[in-house]
């Protein structure tokens, strides 16, 4: 169910955000903690402005195709008591991106959390509050939290297919990888820094990279050798997608030129998934232009997949409701063919995992839907 | 903290188990049907044997130190509806079984569970009574789901450490692969067999694997260099181990005689991941020959670390004071080491991430912390 203004938006070339995404990331907070430093030094209360990171200052920008940050700034003053704090800590913070940086580590955002054990009234009393201090520093330095070496618990998704890839590894030594034949059958893991520094594209020989939602599926394809036959790449997007996992579907569309598209259960918290590889997740809304793929298009499974090919279906949850209607009015979800999808899922009462293909046997998925499926989108 | 009587355990050699494990699967199964078939050419109500798999009949056997079933066995027959049905699928399962050995497929246990849409008066109505009929079907032929070529969903571990084995992937290639050399920073992904047949191990210079509970963890020692330095194997646990994992320990410990050590969180749950690792679980008692490591040891986090280290803390909760209580009680816990630890954490009411040590820095837990702990144990 491609939007159907999808296709040309992928085409902004690297160029326009690489060199800016992974130039140096410390010269910035440097920047901001001089601007501080002058404040001090002209006896004026230290203050910041950043842009309002509230919901109503978001904007879906239709024409990128993405969510965005409105122009709405805000100040954080050292006048007030919490202003304060907010102060200390994100130069704390500052600080310890700039020691890691020297001392080439890295860290987790729970290892922050408990680093600031030593701040003293910097202190985190949640990792809520050093996630969003990190997201702040983002807008402030327009910036990736993984360029200040920070990075989430979870991994990245896995990759398997004819990709050829250089990563350069952890002490500094780069390995040419094929994704198809130089791993196991548990695939390419990827680590959770993707960009350019870290991973190079080598060259594939595939027309397209298909996302999809479940392990078992992937294992699925990847077991009926959908990958050779069909000459894709399969990624697994483990639920609700990692940012290394959009920013690498968001790199393979933009420099090797792929087709995208995104196979995931039949629910509105599957078309969630889709959402937030195409168009962006509000929480980082920031950085839509580095990790949305709006090119990005849903392959299924569609509210009309389970009447089409009579899908073992569960009833939908209250939440499932509830979920789908917000999604009617979410911009997201705006085009004509996403619409007539959410109000045939409400009005049948259905949903279906990806899975439950396999009602026709193990090779339906791969012999049949997928098939018909891609050449009805015109791919594969 | 080793329980004293663990180490001597592990040195059950693989010829015990490994042969018994991977001959053909499908016999067993077939003699099953062959039996049903006989009684029923006999004019007899069909009816099947099988060790009862409840609470009441499981023993922890204290000399090889892991959970068993006891003897009882109860009878499934065709006289009574609900055995009847349970036999009709038994047989649709072992027809299934054979036909995926006959096209070399695999299937996981959610696929299965839509591939009994077919099945007619036989079809599951949820995922337990499928995952129960084949752990009875594990039982009743003495063979491992994998041997049957079903898999869940989960992935299992990643690895990353001086290991070299053999995988033969799904296309019957055989690959080496050196679990530090040949793999990205994410590590070398275990499949879901970890099989002779699948995978050989062909040699290592570490002198121990660690199995750590949280991914940011693992990432910690890989960019510390631990497994360098110290001649480490890191395995990422990713919180309660898949079988295939537990499988994976099992077979390091035998073959290549490495110790094992566990760094989990120090709570209550992670005391019973590290409990499954060494001795099994309830769920997969008919199993344990095959997963439990008995000379796995628990390195940390304790609940003496927590006052030792001085470790950032949090209150216990009423759920963890109740699974502490019930630990007290477990066979498994039954050395005075976990005794007093146990005791010792209700005493304090305290629990602790593995990740609290960044308390002290980047490094702390690479430097100071595992190196004292390893001393203690005579490992490393």
């Amino acid at each position: 169910m491609p939007p159907s203004r999808a296709r040309p938006r992928a085409t902004k070339s690297e160029d326009d955000d690489l060199p800016k995404i992974r130039s140096d990331a410390l010269k910035p907070t440097l920047a901001l903690a001089d601007q501080i430093y002058r404040q001090l030094a002209d006896g004026e209360i230290p203050r910041m402005k950043l842009p309002l990171r509230t919901k109503q200052n978001l904007a879906f920008q239709s024409r990128e195709g993405v969510w965005k940050l409105g122009r709405a700034m805000g100040t954080r003053s050292a006048r007030k008591l919490d202003g304060a704090l907010m102060l200390l800590r994100t130069f704390y913070l500052v600080d310890f991106i700039n020691e890691m940086a020297r001392d080439a580590k890295t860290s987790t955002l729970r290892e922050l959390y408990y680093i600031s054990e030593a701040w003293q009234e910097g202190k985190f009393h949640s990792e809520d509050e050093s996630n969003l201090l990190i997201e702040d520093l983002e807008v402030l330095c327009d910036r990736l939290r993984e360029d200040f070496r920070l990075h989430p618990e979870e991994n990245g998704a896995s990759v398997i297919g004819d990709l050829t890839i250089k990563e350069r590894n952890r002490k500094g030594v780069v390995k040419k990888i094929n994704c198809r034949d130089d791993v196991g059958d548990g695939g390419y893991a990827l680590p959770f820094n993707v960009e350019k520094e870290k991973i190079e594209f080598v060259g594939t020989n595939a027309k397209f990279i298909i996302a999809i939602e479940c392990g078992g599926m992937v294992d699925r394809l990847a077991e009926n050798g959908f990958d050779e036959k069909h000459d894709a790449i399969l990624l697994h997007l483990k639920g609700q997608p990692a940012r290394s996992t959009r920013r690498f579907l968001r790199r393979v569309s933009e420099e090797l030129k792929l087709p995208v598209v995104v196979f995931t259960d039949g629910d509105p918290w599957s078309f969630r998934i889709y959402a937030s590889v195409a168009y962006g997740a509000i929480k980082t809304a920031h950085l839509s232009s580095y990790l949305a793929t709006p090119s990005a298009e849903f392959l299924g499974v569609t509210a009309s997949d389970i009447e089409n090919y009579e899908l073992p279906s569960d009833k939908l949850s209250e939440q499932d409701i509830h979920a789908l209607e917000a999604e009617l009015t979410d911009p997201r979800f705006g085009t004509a063919e996403w619409r007539s999808e959410i109000e045939l899922m409400l009005k049948n009462g259905k949903k279906a995992e990806q899975q439950s293909l396999a009602k026709y046997g193990l090779n339906y998925v791969t012999d049949h839907y997928l098939p018909e499926k891609l050449t009805a989108m015109g791919i594969g």
